[in-house]
């Protein structure tokens, strides 16, 4: 069971608060979404009623540390201002981080002045301006990069990978040992056993490799653009924006967004296992089509949709 | 039927979108009052998620051409960026006009620049800095005056009138003189009716005076401050904030709110012939108290609610 517990404890959980573009509505809303992953909670983009979307889905406010806006376009980052005042009037204690491009810091503490208010708590804005992937955030658990996009203005989508140190056991090597449940924790982290006579049995006779990393990569807003398949080479799961169909694919070129179709061939090339689809423009009734437009290219693709949550 | 449809035309009508106070709920909206008056849409504040609100309650957006901000904290002004955007994107074409405390236009155009965007209709600030009231909006119809509040930061009330010039009709001279229907505008305008004798019959013997002029006062936020009375004085409907209730009346002197029954007692101070209470603090359970405390001094009271519909 004490297993099975550390296998869990190494997945990723997605929540779509909102994945549509332009602008928001009663039905829909615009691009906000939360990535459980090794215990962190990263929000990544935060439209205009991102905070009621938090609630709306009983997301702690207090567990959200780190923030990361693509771009500066409102439907991506509108609701940002509020959050952070949101997090004032909850007497917010712990830090909060805020990736985005250059011009994000300016932008809210204007606002801030503008009311006279102060964060009771530490706000560090890390502003982005590179044109090549960087890592943005690192710790023992996960590493964070940026994805450059091509967008109307300065884009970013973001890398999220887990660093597994966590080695698994060889339960029939533990067994054969007798080595007790309380030496585990050890073995899986990386340590050598000592039996009673003072002989060393390495750790690799006792554990197998870690399991692979996750990964999951946001990607929205962009063009079609192969330049970013480095990139997200092998990833597990791939977000990436599909504002319009097919029948619209001259809108996607003169927007600088993608159909369903050229998100799958990103996909494909860059061999991911899993594409999700969003970013819809609000002129279409029905998004099923993106879905079954995309799966004319790629096999493994999911219909991102507001409030939908995937287990990575 | 004709002379029904002119009184008809003198209502006006209040949309409350939101009115509580600080954070907005997947229950409850910060504040935003679209205020119906001589063919005009007027927008009172335009917190986070108004734009949705707009769309719920089926307002026109094409309809908005003048925008009011009461003062720059977040609950008040963060749906005002969104709704410019979305302006943009449905290929607005009138002019907007925004009146607001000094600040504005900049916190509004720094996020514009940032995405890009340009307005492609005429965006219009009028910044106030005057501690007086003043007159910020006319034309034939209606005159909309600042009502200076006192709150933790500049803040501004609005008093919407009427400039009612049309006669009502004396409808027993004018059958007396058999006098044709397509006349009636013309006497109602103030214009005198020539007999064929070409001898006059002067308007005030065909007409009486116009209906007095209808009036409302948004009042939020502010402590209890008696020197607005002088504004708001023998006015037809006045909205004045409500935080606290009478326990948590430190509270509101504190933060620089007012308590139901603060408010009631400016109603009757200035004499007002309606009240309507709102800005609720998010700590309570029940808004009815908000009403039943304001009634122990002042009787005519209207409880506030978002999709509230007030004919005045």
């Amino acid at each position: 069971m004490l297993i099975i517990h550390y296998q869990l404890s190494i997945e990723m959980k997605l929540t779509i608060l909102g994945c549509y573009a332009a602008t928001p509505r009663t039905i829909t809303n615009p691009t906000a979404q939360v990535l459980e992953i090794k215990n962190h909670m990263f929000l990544i983009d935060c439209g205009e009623g991102t905070q009621v979307q938090l609630r709306k889905h009983k997301i702690k406010f207090s567990k959200i540390n780190h923030i990361f806006i693509s771009h500066l376009h409102g439907d991506h980052f509108y609701g940002l201002v509020g959050l952070i005042s949101t997090f004032m009037l909850l007497n917010r204690e712990n830090d909060l981080h805020v990736y985005g491009p250059k011009g994000i810091k300016e932008i809210i503490l204007l606002q801030l002045r503008a009311s006279g208010s102060f964060t009771g708590y530490n706000l560090y804005f890390h502003e982005l301006t590179s044109e090549e992937s960087e890592i943005v955030f690192e710790d023992e658990k996960v590493v964070v990069k940026t994805i450059p996009l091509k967008h109307r203005i300065y884009a970013n989508g973001y890398l999220f990978q887990e660093k597994n140190i966590k080695r698994k056991l060889n339960l029939e090597a533990v067994e054969k040992y007798n080595i007790d449940t309380c030496y585990y924790q050890k073995l899986i982290y990386g340590g050598d056993f000592k039996l009673d006579d003072e002989s060393i049995i390495p750790n690799h006779e006792l554990t197998f490799d870690p399991e692979p990393e996750k990964s999951y990569a946001f990607c929205s807003d962009t063009v079609y653009n192969e330049a970013m398949i480095p990139d997200i080479q092998d990833i597990d799961v791939l977000y990436h924006e599909t504002t319009f169909l097919d029948s619209e694919s001259h809108l996607a070129e003169k927007t600088m967004h993608s159909t369903a179709i050229q998100a799958a061939k990103i996909a494909k090339l860059a061999n991911v296992k899993t594409l999700i689809v969003g970013h819809y423009s609000t002129r279409y009734g029905s998004i099923e089509p993106f879905k079954s437009e995309a799966e004319t290219i790629f096999n493994n693709v999911i219909l991102g949709d507001d409030g939908k949550t995937i287990e990575l």
